[in-house]
């Protein structure tokens, strides 16, 4: 081997450990990713946080209510949210009232109509969901989990909001 | 008097008794209708029944919540409301969220703002409200109850709605 071959050989060895670092690491995260597959019980009761309204594909109304834990912290202003916490998205489509419109008087009046989107759901738990910034993200489709291939959407995009623990939604007072 | 005056002075007798019974009776109305004026306590704590968005002049997103007697109430789709039921209505300005736009990747998000348009409560005592169906009507502006003629407004356009006990909101299951 010349000495250009033998550099040719170590620099593509080189490279290849980084590619299979960079790989297995990623790969280590998405084993290391694990999702809520069981709906918290009874969220429909929680309090509310706040509300939404989302347009383009999403198209709904939406509520986000959190349990009691979630409530404290958000009222007390203290990040990061304490294990325990869990905050439910729920979204419907959001209809035209007809009923309404006819006592305002005018076209004015859109209600939440069928429940839309799944429920989402983030559960704190820093140790069970370390790899994830502490958080499980879990989405139920009447009531079915949905598949891993879409939950592994939900962290990247929360990573966006890593100075509020990871949470959009503001509290509305 | 002639004749012909005789029966003008009686029609106009008569039209008068007819003016001031007309008058009276809508004095008594307005005099037998009880507006609520003490905020009810904790109703941030209550449970989501609906959420609505109102464009137009108010132009709001909102929720409307109910205490324990409403909650069962709605779940069990008992009409009419029983005795001690009180519904809230909060709303906040509906803003464009740059925060959500910027990970959704795309201009859709718009979220609960500032409060807006006061905090709305119907309040049923079957008695102390029976001039208005059995509901008490009450809006507070930062916390001061809004004048009785802004509260007159209320029970005015729920009538259109008696057969659902003058409510508007369904429950958002």
């Amino acid at each position: 081997m010349t000495r250009f071959t033998s550099l040719l050989v170590a620099a593509a060895t080189l490279a290849g450990i980084v590619t299979m670092t960079a790989v297995e690491s990623r790969a280590d995260r998405q084993a290391g990713q694990v999702f809520v597959k069981k709906i918290p019980a009874g969220y429909r009761d929680w309090r509310l946080i706040s509300v939404a309204r989302e347009e383009g594909p999403l198209d709904d109304i939406r509520a986000v209510l959190g349990n009691d834990a979630a409530i404290a912290a958000y009222r007390a202003g203290k990040l990061p949210f304490p294990d325990g916490t869990i905050i439910a998205r729920l979204a419907w489509s959001l209809d035209a009232s007809e009923e309404n419109n006819r006592a305002f008087g005018r076209s004015q009046s859109f209600v939440a109509g069928s429940p839309k989107n799944g429920v989402q759901f983030m559960v704190k738990d820093s140790k069970k969901y370390a790899s994830t910034g502490g958080w499980g993200y879990a989405q139920f489709d009447d009531g079915t989990p949905a598949d891993d291939k879409v939950l592994e959407t939900c962290h990247p995009c929360h990573q966006a909001i890593e100075a509020r623990d990871f949470v959009f939604t503001r509290y509305a007072r």
